[in-house]
C-alpha cells in the first residue's frame, strides 16, 4: 500500500493525499474525510519519504510504563514496540513506579524528547481535564480508561478490557462450579483503580447469584500489587478465616502468589480452595496447578493502541475508546464442588 | 557534580574539560586522561546544556532485545531504561526474535535512528570482526560476551556473568547435596551460545567430581528457549529414562517448565527429582516448590551496561569486559539425598 494506492482508491491526486496527511487547509472537508477513511481502512503506513513531507517535529512516541514488575505489561510492551516501528515511528520508553504520577512523567517526556504522541501503559482511572493540560500531544491510555474521571471522551483515546465485566465473568465461573463462599485479596476496593473496578464486578457477580458479599472474606493489601503483597494478604486472610472454597485475585502473578500462600498453609489448590485470576500469562500455564484465568489479548491491546495513536496523529479529530474481549483459559486451579 | 567540580578536581579550566568531552585535539594526552579518569571516577553525568556542547548527533541509545519472551531480560531492561535516562540519553527500544540477527537489526537501527551507541541485550557469542563493521557506534553486549568469537577485546564492551562458572557451581551444589545422576535439558550443547557455555560448566562439575557425563541423561530442544520447548524436552527425557535424581536447567522459566513436566509425570520435586536453575526471577520464588537458582544481578547488569557505554561515548578508547557475580538462592526444589 503506497500513497499512490490511497490516491487511486479515493479518485484524487497524490498531492491531494499528501496535503490531507499534512493537514493543509486547502482540501474540501468531503475529500479530506474520504482520504482519512481510506488511510484508516488500509492501515496505511507512510513510507519514510512521504513521512518526511508531513513530519513537523520528531517521530518519537513516548511510552510511559507504570509498574516496573508487571509481567502483563511486558507482554503488551513488545506488541507496542513492534507496531510503533512498523508504523515508522521511534519508541521512547520510560518506566515509573506503580505509585508515581504518569501524567507528570508523560508531560516531562513530551517536552524533553519532543514527542509526537504518548502512550500510557497503566495509569489512574480518574483524570480531571485540568491535570491533563500539561500533555499537549495526542495520547492513548493502554489497559485502562477514564471511568472514574471527567475527561471529555474526545480528548483522548483508550484501549482496555472491561474490567468490571471480566471480574464479573470470572466470579460467575466460580459460582457455576458450585462455589458460594468466595474470598478476594485485592490492592483496594475504594481506590478508583483497576482494583476497585474489578472488586465491583466481583460483588456484582455475587449479588447476581443471591450471595451477599462477606467482609470477612475480603483482604486488602493497602495498594500493593507485588507478589509479596498478595502473598502476605492471603496469609492474613487464612489466619483470620478458612471459611471459603474459592479465591478471586486480580492478576496472574497475584493468583500464583495466592496459590503459594495457600499451599504454605497446607491448603491445596484446587482440592481445598479454587483460585481464579485475570491476565493469561504464559508463565502461569506452567504454574502448579495451571492457573485458571481470564485471558487479556496482550498483543492485540498493544497493536490497537499504536494504530489508534497513529490515526490520531494523522487526524486531530480522531479518537477511539476500544474495549477488547477476554476469554476464560481453563486451567487446573478451579474445581467443581 | 558539575563540569566545574570536574575542572576544579583536575586543576584545569572548565573549557578544558569541555574540550576533552568534545574530543577536541588541542588538549595534551596527559590532561585529557586526567579529566576522563575524573569523569569516570565521579560517574559524572553532563547536564543538558553541557551535553548540548558535545552533542554531534542525536542523544539516542539503541537497545536491541533478542528474545521477546525472556523474563530475565525484562528485569534487566528496566534498569537499562532508568540508567539511560539518568545519564541524559534517550532509549530507543527494538525487540527481535531469539533466532533473528541482532547485529543486522542494530546496524539498521543505528542508521535509521542516528544512534550514538548500541546495547545488545542478548545475542550470539561468536562474532567475527567483519560482521561488526556495519555497526559504527560504540556498543555493549549485555548478558553475553564474545567467548566463541574473534573480536578484538578493545573493539567493544560487555557485561555478563561467567556462564561456565555459574553452571559449574549450580551442578556442584547438586553434587554437594548427594546427587550423582544429574540430567540436563538444554537448547543445545554445540551451538556456541549461552547453552553450550553452561553445558560445558555442567560437564566440568560432573568430571571434577569423578562423574562421567551420561548422554542418556541429556536432552536437547534443538534451540528452543521457550517454556513449551523445555516442557516437551523434559517429557521426552522422562519417557526415555527416569534414572536421575536431579535436573539442571538453563533459566528460571526453564526450571519452572521442568518442574511442571516432572509433576505431570507423577515425579515430585524435590522428593523424586531435585531441580536447579539460573536467573533468580521474583516469579520463581512463588513457584511450587520455590525454585533453587543461581541469582544473576539483573539491576546491576543493566546499570553497568549503560555506565560503560556512557564512558565509551566520552572516550573512544574506553572499553570494559565486566563479569558479575551470581549467588545461590536456596529454594525448596533441591533436597539432600
Amino acid at each position: 500500500m503506497t500513497i499512490k494506492d490511497i490516491a487511486r482508491n479515493c479518485g484524487v491526486s497524490v498531492s491531494t493525499v499528501s496535503r490531507v496527511l499534512n493537514h493543509h487547509p486547502d482540501v474540501s472537508q468531503e475529500v479530506r474525510q474520504k482520504v482519512l477513511d481510506e488511510v484508516e481502512r488500509c492501515s496505511y503506513v507512510p513510507n519514510n519519504s512521504a513521512r518526511d513531507l508531513v513530519r513537523t517535529r520528531s517521530d518519537a512516541i513516548g511510552v510511559v510504563v507504570r509498574g516496573t514488575g508487571n509481567l502483563f505489561f511486558s507482554a503488551v510492551l513488545k506488541a507496542i514496540s513492534t507496531e510503533i516501528e512498523r508504523c515508522g515511528y521511534t519508541m521512547v520508553l520510560h518506566y515509573i513506579d506503580t505509585d508515581a504520577d504518569e501524567v507528570k512523567a508523560g508531560a516531562v517526556l513530551e517536552r524533553e524528547k519532543k514527542l509526537r504522541g504518548l502512550i500510557f501503559l497503566g495509569g489512574r482511572f480518574d483524570y480531571r481535564p485540568t491535570e491533563l493540560t500539561t500533555v499537549t500531544v495526542p495520547y492513548v491510555c493502554c489497559s485502562f480508561t477514564n471511568c472514574f474521571g471527567s475527561l471529555e471522551e474526545q480528548a483522548y483515546s483508550s484501549v482496555s478490557i472491561d474490567d468490571y465485566q471480566t471480574a464479573f465473568r470470572a466470579v460467575e465461573e466460580l459460582i457455576r462450579r458450585g462455589h458460594r463462599s468466595i474470598a478476594a485479596v485485592l490492592p483496594g476496593t475504594g481506590d478508583r483503580s483497576i482494583s476497585e473496578l474489578r472488586y465491583r464486578g466481583f460483588c456484582a457477580a455475587l449479588e447476581n447469584n443471591g450471595i451477599q458479599p462477606n467482609p470477612e472474606l475480603l483482604e486488602e493489601t493497602g495498594g500493593g500489587f507485588e507478589m509479596a503483597d498478595i502473598y502476605q494478604g492471603v496469609c492474613r486472610l487464612i489466619e483470620r478465616t478458612k471459611d471459603f472454597t474459592a479465591l478471586f485475585t486480580l492478576s496472574d502473578t497475584a493468583g500464583m502468589a495466592a496459590i503459594k500462600a495457600l499451599e504454605d498453609h497446607g491448603l491445596h489448590v484446587p482440592e481445598d480452595v479454587s483460585v481464579i485470576a485475570i491476565d493469561g500469562l504464559a508463565v502461569s500455564e506452567y504454574a502448579i496447578p495451571t492457573l485458571t484465568t481470564m485471558v487479556q489479548p496482550a498483543e492485540e491491546m498493544g497493536k490497537e493502541t499504536v494504530r489508534i495513536l497513529a490515526n490520531m496523529l494523522r487526524d486531530p479529530a480522531y479518537f477511539r475508546h476500544k474495549l477488547l474481549e477476554t476469554k476464560l483459559r481453563e486451567g487446573a486451579s478451579v474445581r467443581s464442588i
